[in-house]
């Protein structure tokens, strides 16, 4: 099938998708990837759900004119948002994070309390709570807004006092609600890992929702029989609609290696 | 003249503006004014300059339709960027938020060491070492980009110890370099004025380029002769870009007082 040699489109608001994309590459080092970066209307997490369900559809139409055979919706807020239409609308697999995170915290749970963390978009959506819900209905979920964490990663404080604060500020309430897992509800919040861990404790698990996404797409590439054959390293391509010089300088930083060319368009 | 009877146009990238808009409705509380949020792109701070124009481009079309008399550009991104091509292609005169800012600050410093604080946007484009310097050569300007001010103000930590800590990491080389006088060179940063004044000490001068730019409307609509007459309270319209609702919560709390209707427009 001619399709196993296309590229697997990932799009996100802005930097945050990639580390999404680092678990997809990670997972699946075959795999041609194109990446689309919003950073010209970035932050999704405090627009109207009409305003993102606007943004995915042109984001999403730009990497299916470059030519996808899969979709990743690497971005909480627009996952949590867009995901219906997105699914009517196209004809590939379109993936979100949402769903992944979700299963992966109904598995891990042993006293059926999750607590959810993310933007202020994804929060409100109740996306998790209902992908939960669908799954178990006994579990019950305490959901948090946690707006400060996605300036905070892109300047890089990951590990410091400001951040320590932070976090203690927004997750006390959650460590008193008793819950044994935690999802992080936004592709930001893994890069803040180290603080949120020390917040919560070493018994509290928590669920990257990136890492399960890769989980996912690897899932229904061989399910469709459209995975990449061979061995040859996969290659690359970033797009952004905005200030490509940022983007760079905040990936490497969330990625820990080179992204190469990043192109803009409009 | 007709044009004494039309209202004042304000645009900001989002709700920040709103401290502008606050100077300009105290100091001259008989004219009518017209906001424009442009929240469903917000923030313009970490957005390329060709971008930036774009933006301040449509909303000035916008306001223009709306038939003011004058326009404030009321985001110090915006101005730093886009004030000299807005000026060209508009009649009606256009103030920005610096050079209002950096006039203060050259009448008041006393050593000759100013600090100017901003987002990324602004402090890269230079515009205040440019204006302050076009008065006075031998003042030495240190600028420093504090990209979390903004988030800390708009999640309403004016005053807590996250926001004295982020403050003191920012602020301390400026501290250091023993300016006499600071640029609050964001619209937002005035709500963080007490703890900003803190980490500086009493001695050093802050100013509000909002209150600056008050004055600087007053001039020129007195100036022009459009100011309006007699005695009646100004009227005021607020349309955002995107979700009207967070700008309302948000902004009330910015300035301490109901906001009324909030129009969308796209």
């Amino acid at each position: 099938m001619k399709k196993k040699g296309l590229p697997i489109g990932i799009f996100d608001s802005g930097v945050g998708g990639l580390t999404v994309f680092k678990e997809v590459i990670t997972l699946l080092p075959h795999e041609d990837i194109i990446y689309l970066g919003d950073t010209a209307r970035v932050p999704y997490g405090t627009r109207s759900p009409q305003t993102i369900i606007r943004y995915s559809q042109e984001n999403t139409r730009f990497l299916l004119h470059q030519g996808v055979k899969i979709l990743v919706v690497a971005c909480n807020t627009s996952s949590a948002v867009s995901l219906p239409s997105l699914k009517k609308e196209n004809e590939i697999p379109v993936i979100g994070v949402i769903e992944p995170g979700a299963r992966r915290a109904s598995e891990v749970t042993q006293n059926k309390r999750i607590g959810v963390i993310g933007t202020e978009g994804t929060v409100k959506s109740r996306a998790y709570e209902r992908a939960i819900q669908m799954i178990d209905q006994k579990i019950a979920i305490i959901s948090r807004a946690c707006p400060l964490f996605v300036p905070l990663a892109e300047e890089g404080w990951m590990d410091n006092e400001v951040t320590r604060l932070t976090a203690q500020s927004y997750l006390s309430p959650l460590c008193e609600e008793k819950i044994d897992t935690l999802v992080l509800g936004c592709t930001h919040y893994p890069l803040l890992e180290t603080v949120i861990r020390e917040v919560m404790g070493d018994e509290v698990c928590l669920v990257n929702s990136g890492k399960e996404t890769a989980k996912e797409v690897q899932r229904v590439l061989n399910e469709q029989g459209i995975a990449t054959p061979g061995k040859r390293d996969g290659s690359y391509k970033f797009y952004v609609t905005d200030n490509a010089k940022r983007f760079i300088k905040v990936g490497e930083r969330f990625l820990g290696r080179r992204l190469g060319a990043v192109n803009e368009v409009t």
